[in-house]
């Protein structure tokens, strides 16, 4: 499997660089989105694996190095993390919030927003279920940014994971504004005149 | 109540310094000691206070904030955290884990060590008891470090946690070192006649 896959170096060309983070304390999964006119496409994906590292510590510091090292590489504007709510035991959740902990502090040090999804709605954003599976996310992500299969082949589920929170905030950061009670433009225009252009 | 005590300004007396931790989600106490000749000192100690801030990443960004601001003034070599193995509720403890990781990653970001201790630990270190009080662990750390007073009157229990935390790694590192199947320092001697000075 590849650790690391850049599709394209080039990160000047993008309106908009989104960077998806899946943690977990055995392996963390990331991908870089980028938008460029409303359309987004892969920049870069891999995962960093903590399995290697008997400490916890040493696990640690290894996430918090790397996720500051892409942030600094290809300067996302935004991260997305996946982040499930509810967990097995007490001891797991302690251990995982340690990670998205670190991972979050890394944006946090370089000012990057940061939003969170369920795995669920990141599943629904890409699939439109909840209940599809990693393969499926893997293959509709592939579909929907028209990645070449040959360059998904060797790519973990974890990081696929990871470009699926990104691109999931891209489709919820990209949604028409809501207005509270009203679910039409019609209605959203009358409310906001002044917000709509050439009226 | 005070938010910040600096004992001491002069850090460059010391031959070594440790920053004691006792994360929260809305009030993280510190504590800074320092050691010279064997002898523990307080340097400085205090609280981040979060609960005025509504957003959890507005909580976790000034963690990391103020913890790698200390870090940064005082330059310790060692931090200690105060952390609890278990909780009432995953969701508590994800979100405790978030902020033990953020303060945490600040330390891995200047390359400072970390060791935790459970708080009965602690208490037993300071007091001699793993059930002693806060009020107990304040009143302890007060007579075993020479501090008057009315330097701890307005002072947080949170802040004096956290250098119970780190006087706690001071009297464990400081410990004779342990060889294993022995306890007497007879075996240790037989064992390792180069370690021993005037042998």
């Amino acid at each position: 499997m590849t650790d690391h896959k850049d599709i394209t170096g080039n990160i000047r060309d993008w309106d908009r660089i989104i960077i998806g983070i899946d943690p977990g304390t055995n392996i963390m999964g990331y991908g870089i989105l980028g938008i460029k006119a409303r359309k987004p496409s892969l920049i870069a994906l891999g995962v960093i694996r903590l399995s290697k590292f008997e400490s916890h510590y040493m696990r640690l510091h290894r996430i918090y190095d790397r996720v500051l090292g892409l942030v600094e590489q290809y300067l996302p504007d935004e991260m997305a993390i996946e982040a499930p709510f509810f967990g097995k035991n007490v001891q797991s959740m302690l251990k995982l919030g340690r990670a998205q902990g670190v991972a979050m502090a890394a944006a946090l040090a370089r000012q990057v927003p940061i939003t969170e999804y369920e795995p669920r709605k990141i599943k629904q954003a890409i699939t439109g279920s909840g209940a599809a599976s990693k393969e499926q996310v893997k293959e509709l992500l592939r579909r929907q940014l028209g990645i070449d299969k040959d360059n998904l082949v060797d790519i973990e589920l974890d990081a696929t994971d990871a470009l699926g929170a990104a691109l999931c905030h891209f489709y919820e950061s990209s949604r028409p504004i809501k207005v509270s009670g009203s679910g039409s433009w019609k209605d959203f225009i009358a409310k906001n005149p002044d917000r709509v252009k050439g009226l």
